[in-house]
């Protein structure tokens, strides 16, 4: 994605001059942002109320003014549209732009996120406002892309909403009949006889807190619906501003595994995806490594942009713990070195008021640059402006993918039974984390992806198995490729509707067993996974809990067998050789010891090698561009770590050459490049 | 109860056809329902929607169709009659159908058991329901009797429901004088000078989640009446039903210790009792035991029906465990050991969509017989075959009483003080499990129930004394019965008023005793029951906690004192002579060992000796039937056990002579008859 | 406050005769009033509906009649207005009574403190009332003084209170730009361009439960107005009652560290302080004794009024454990020792219905005096009428003050970061206790306070520095006061706004440091402050948690250094000389013994001396009048106690001559008079 007006890193964030109306500050901001090395300013995120006083009236001087200024110093904007939250008065005349919430009330005007995605008022004025910028602002130097409302999110179930919703069944059922079948609702004297009877599904009909549902069909598809018609108001802006400025790049900002929305369509709709990394404290960095493997995924790896992170401190969290020393600029690099193009802060300059007061930004509420943290957003800059568009468009090779589905995850959520503690992400991350540890490239990829050119494919807890999955996944196998997939997975079609004949459904002769039930109990009980003989790493027995597949093979062979209770001695882990290839089914959610055993044991099998043997918490990436390889060597750690480098390199953050073993400070950073 | 047609025991359970448009698969049901022994179908539970498309039409062919195939294989048909649910259509012309909830807010439609029971529309089309059905058919030879509705519960706060509540006050109290006198309303403001000042008590008025109210008078009203409204749902519907088939029984399915409704009064209004048991993995099965033996109580004795249970796996709990092998047939003849006539399942074919899609099944998704569920249920149908008509209308006979009151457990829940932590469930279950380890068989009983048979009545926490219950337990120990109560009883009478005088009221006299004051700690403290001597298996001192009377004793032996405390030293444990019986009072929650060895105590001064001595976790019954004993040896161990039978007995189930030592294999269970 | 009517302690309470109408109770009341010395009953506190049957009526002669007998045996009447719950038929009538609640929903009737503080209705019933009252008793010989109402508080969110908070803010803020300037409204697009747009700050808009706003600005104006609203309503009664009786004084009962009002505002519109003490089993006697202080000071230092305690048990906690034999005793002394002139009981007798029959009362259930409770009753009533009037307006004199501040407490609740556990009075009191277990005096004073006359002024997180504040502050330093100040301290003005230039602010030159950073971790995580050398009683480290303040001294003295993180050897607290004072800072939340030993230390430095050293639990206080001194000692454990006396008293409470060693019964109490 190398953006001719700015070839480097994008380097800068959120900046809301008009939070101050001091001539004397914005120099300030301007002078600092130049001593940082910061090139980019993302404007105008919430000022729909500013620059709109009224129905027919806009005025961008002010952000036209702010523009120039930065531009004039060599610094672009990423413009938003200031659409995320709409004006006071426009709740006051129009209600229809307000939310009804889970619980059947309608809000009234407060916070952000706050319109109806299906408000006609809400949809006619942003978009109005997506044109009044794209033609006041289509010629300005300075822009650089468009930076589409922010954080897109939260459902409504306004009545507008309801017609909607019956809108696209129709849509998606063609009849009343079809959609009774296909939700089931024979079951629980559900039965339609006209599109009218269907409400929506909230705490009044059908719901409950916490994606509790009664009918899963109905919440499913209204899931659906809701990320569609956020969607829609996405794609309304973008449209729109494509008529304007058909050569620049329109993004909106996500939330890495946020569960609302079905990424992996929004990402066909942006031209770049940008997220918003918010780790705490205690969030595994194996996580966040994830969650940007994720984001990458959504437009098949190509480049991202890290479109906010806190440069210190946040503020929404329970306890809101500084970035230690380092690991801003560490994070940062991490962003890079899992496919970003970006490094942006929110914020640049921190509010005085209101909730945000108490988040981090590059400018503090000391106001100068004498402070810890603009001494580091200042060498990351500099370090920045070094790597100049060396890393721009570099790509990350991998021979692993992981299947990641948002409808999986809602499903999953909302049905009811076998258990309340399954969690898809955390079962997900525990497979990456096995990659993770081996410094091995994984790409995340959605259940409609080519899975040609992988080795390997993990797709855990894969319950909904939608039309044409398995088989996809089974001309995968049989051409060689190897699969791995875990407890409860092939249960439902797309509808949640259970595949009758066996468990694991679909996938059933690819894995060669038959699951003929599966136990529930406190994640505090455990039975064991007891290796049938040493396989590869694995070997003895490990903890499993959660649920417990009650495995018979039908032609797999049996790698493991469960300790203990009435199905101790039957299967729990097998492999089935399917074609040229094999698929590895895990009936129970192992410790993470089990897990990483066995990816080790797979990618040995396979040859599929580490970028670099490195002690635990230490990160190796590697992206590579025309023939060039770029390896990130992260320090998660607060103590310095010793490894051995195997080729000679020169690390472009120093310049200088290293070979053989070499010190990382605590959380350091190399970024080298391979000497020829 | 045998009844004619089916002079068995019913083996089966709930049915739903309708969600498979497949003849392949109801042939493949018939097939596995005769494999397995079944003879009964519940059938129509959910199907209003389906059967009633419009105001006027009714259409039953499918369901003609479905029991017309069951009959011609020889099940019968439990008929639903489909009311706990309405249909769509319904909820949509006439919204009077929905409930106002807890919250104040109208619901939509969804869910199930979801009408307003003064609804006049529900009230309306319900009737006119049950009379279809009945008119269509009552001369059909498959139809077995009625099941009306489902799991009726929850309540409403509509304003037909308010209307419907000042009709209930004004028939009740006659005078609004008499109303604020009897409902305290002077206290904080609340003298009401007309009906229509009243409005009901939810999250909006006087009341708060988790049963707290601010005025008891009127929340203990609201659950009588809503519990009286939905009784009259039911009875419109059995009336109805009864000009139609008046030979046929009526039941609904009732939910064992389900807080909300009086099943007391229910009991009187239906022609047998039936219920839903659905322990848990960690279920105590004295607990399930004494559901069974309260449910019994309903009807004073007579068999009752196990309507559900599940084959397997439940759905809706936490973490839903599957049945044990064996568990499911021991608790099937656990049920029948209690007095149950009937082992029927919830459901036979298992739903491929919606809530209960992973709620077990005799036939599994897997759609075929080669399961452990099927095979176990295979031999549960077997044996029940083999018992013919032997069990059917066997009595349990017993010598002990505890009193259960659901009036009482609401005043407790809903009175503000001395502790939140009081569970009437738990406390009788902790007096019931005494009686259960001893094998000695336990009736339970109302505050209206004639006290004259019993040797032993227990009535733990006795809070709330209406009218004539005091004279009728005096009476009892007079005529020298034993009466043994708990702390915190004989405090108010059924308006929730206090006795004055000094507690425990009523019972004051028939204690000797006056509670002066009663302390509250938190549970996770103790004091001590110290006995003032060896008393029987009692010596030494037991843990107590929760509440803690402060006694004076004013005629009684003090049988314990408290070991700490500024009350150490003063009366926990007393017993009165009173006429030519005696009445013990237990101050304070005692732990298990001095509750087990009270009623042990008092059972072997009363001669009150146990069915057969086991070892822990052998439970034993007995039905008696015509001078023919069938004692009930259940082991809910996983481990054999061995135990020594007194006389010599016929194994019903094996039809091996037994006598002597005997082993019980896990989960085992042995029918004896004796031999004469 | 010598009330020339009744010149001596106060001793009675609430009493609620109306409940029960059998004048052989009432003479009953009477008679055992008069054996416990009680010489005040609250009348009328929950009676408007009873002596206001509809718009026009009013009756009072059932209040009269009651008066009357009271007064006839020599008790006066504290005369309740009755208006703290309106009548059900002006409910139904004037819907606008009721409140909207923080949901938006509107209630019905029911509760108490029911109706909204705005309602034009019930503004003019309750003004009417209180005329009608005014007029009614005005010369009636018991009355003894005026008791508004009921423990104001709750918010309310109508339209009547919307329109009510738009006028509000206009006479706040003028016009739309300054209070758009002073909210921060450019934050999220929130700039208001008329007044109309201004919704109410609640779930529907701006708030979450538990104090989370997502715009501060507003949810603190709107916790202004309300606690303003309530106030206008007592002063609506207020004026109205002092038109009929000029002299008579006027209070109404408050809830000491209740957070919904701001107390020191309302203090000032009171004649007299009075308040209701409600401790659990496990609040720190220290609390207790805070909240005394706390309620003093808000009128100056002026003796208030106990207006509640109960005598034995409250029904509205978890476990309601009885207060201790001795106990009450000892808490009515504790109020007198801080300030108290009256010993008030909620309630004389206990009530027979409704939620607050399970509170304790000095005629209890029972109905007679032989109980605990009435003894010891009467054992305070005795002993306080030997008392006289000795005690009646004696102040206690502090060299310390505390600042407190209601709208500082809201705005650091209200605030998003940087942690959710930082708890105000927790804070605060951990500071008292440090005086506390030294037994010396402490005045909480008020943000507007002067400060002259104090050696030493504490302002725990004092985060808030509204206008002024910080100069006064440096005055009292300047000429030679102590001034101790902790993390967090100086961050925003009295809108919410941060200071810019550096933390903390406006208290950077008094502190001489600037807080670059202030880092927050889950308060399990630890932190130590480690003397840089000793200091008085400070040596060593302690354990500190919560907030970090990461502080440069800018010519403060380092006392104290971080123990570890990144920020070990950082100063956590300094000392500035500034003027002829010094000003103490804590830059993070140290434990208790780190607290003691700070306050230990400063007191000694500055002379601050204990009224008299004593084991831990002993209180010791001391009121000073007409150059006589009471030295109140109270022994709050349950085991006897020895200590020292320097000189020799007289124990008023005995009689006895006291000196040197004395040893104090389990929860004993001396009042001692210097003898001179």
């Amino acid at each position: 994605m190398i953006n001719k007006k700015l070839p480097q890193i994008w380097y800068g964030g959120d900046y809301n001059p008009e939070q101050w109306d001091h001539p004397a500050i914005w120099e300030e901001d301007i002078r600092y942002f130049k001593e940082a090395g910061i090139n980019v300013a993302t404007l105008n995120v919430f000022s729909w109320a500013l620059n709109q006083p009224d129905e027919e009236t806009y005025d961008f001087s002010r952000l036209e003014m702010h523009m120039n200024r930065l531009y004039d110093h060599g610094i672009y904007t990423c413009l938003a549209t200031s659409t995320a939250a709409h004006p006071a008065w426009m709740a006051r005349k129009y209600p229809d732009v307000l939310r009804v919430d889970f619980q059947g009330r309608q809000r009234r005007f407060g916070g952000r996120h706050n319109s109806c995605p299906n408000s006609p008022t809400y949809r006619h004025y942003a978009g109005k406002m997506a044109g009044a910028l794209g033609s006041h602002f289509k010629d300005h130097p300075g822009l650089l892309m468009w930076h589409v409302s922010n954080e897109y999110g939260g459902y409504c179930y306004c009545d507008n909403c309801a017609a909607g919703f019956r809108k696209w069944l129709k849509q998606s059922y063609h009849s009343i009949d079809r959609l009774n079948k296909l939700w089931n609702t024979r079951f629980w004297g559900h039965t339609f006889y006209s599109w009218e009877e269907i409400v929506v599904p909230n705490a009044l009909s059908e719901e409950g807190e916490g994606n509790v549902s009664v009918f899963q069909g109905i919440s499913l598809d209204y899931r659906r619906f809701q990320s569609d018609s956020l969607l829609e108001c996405y794609q309304l802006e973008h449209t729109v501003l494509k008529t304007f400025t058909p050569d620049l790049q329109i993004t909106t900002n996500l939330m890495g595994t946020y569960s609302e929305l079905d990424y992996f369509k929004w990402g066909k709709a942006m031209d770049v995806v940008s997220w918003d990394s918010y780790p705490a404290l205690d969030t595994p960095v194996s996580l966040t490594a994830m969650t940007h493997d994720l984001m990458r995924g959504l437009k098949d790896g190509k480049p991202f942009m890290l479109m906010e992170q806190t440069p210190s401190q946040q503020n929404w969290q329970s306890y809101n713990a500084l970035k230690r020393p380092g690991v801003m600029r560490l994070w940062s690099y991490q962003a890079l070195a899992h496919g970003a193009d970006t490094v942006l802060f929110f914020q640049l300059r921190r509010s005085i008021g209101a909730c945000e007061k108490f988040h981090g930004a590059v400018i503090e509420h000391a106001g100068h640059n004498e402070t810890r943290v603009f001494r580091e957003t200042e060498q990351v800059g500099r370090e920045l402006q070094q790597l100049e568009d060396k890393l721009i468009g570099a790509r990350i090779t991998s021979r692993v993918a992981i299947v990641y589905d948002w409808e999986n995850r809602w499903a999953l959520d909302l049905s009811s039974g076998p258990t309340v503690s399954l969690d898809y992400v955390k079962e997900v991350h525990s497979y990456y984390r096995a990659f993770y540890r081996l410094n091995i490239p994984v790409d995340f990829i959605s259940v409609e992806a080519d899975l040609t050119g992988y080795d390997l494919v993990v797709a855990p807890v894969l319950y909904m198995v939608k039309t044409g999955h398995a088989k996809r996944i089974e001309r995968f196998v049989e051409n060689g490729g190897t699969f791995v997939s875990t407890f409860f997975s092939g249960i439902v079609n797309e509808h949640d509707l259970v595949t009758l004949g066996g468990y694991p459904g679909e996938l059933r002769s690819l894995f060669g067993i038959w699951v003929e039930e599966t136990d529930a109990l406190d994640p505090a009980q455990f039975n064991h996974i007891v290796m049938s003989k040493q396989w590869g790493k694995l070997s003895g027995h490990y903890q499993c809990n959660l649920l417990f597949d009650l495995i018979h093979s039908e032609g797999a062979e049996v790698l493991a067998t469960y300790g203990s209770d009435f199905y101790a001695g039957s299967p729990v882990v097998t492999r089935n050789t399917f074609g040229k290839g094999s698929a590895i089914y895990v009936g129970s959610s192992g410790d993470q010891a089990f897990t990483d055993g066995l990816i080790e044991t797979v990618c040995n099998e396979r040859g599929i090698v580490s970028l670099l043997p490195t002690p635990d918490g230490v990160e190796v990436t590697e992206r590579t561009k025309a023939g060039e390889s770029f390896l990130f060597v992260l320090n998660h750690r607060s103590e310095q770590v010793a490894l051995t480098l195997i080729d000679q390199y020169n690390n472009l953050l120093t310049n200088e050459e290293l070979a053989g073993e070499v010190t990382l400070e605590p959380h350091g950073v190399l970024l080298l490049k391979a000497c020829l």
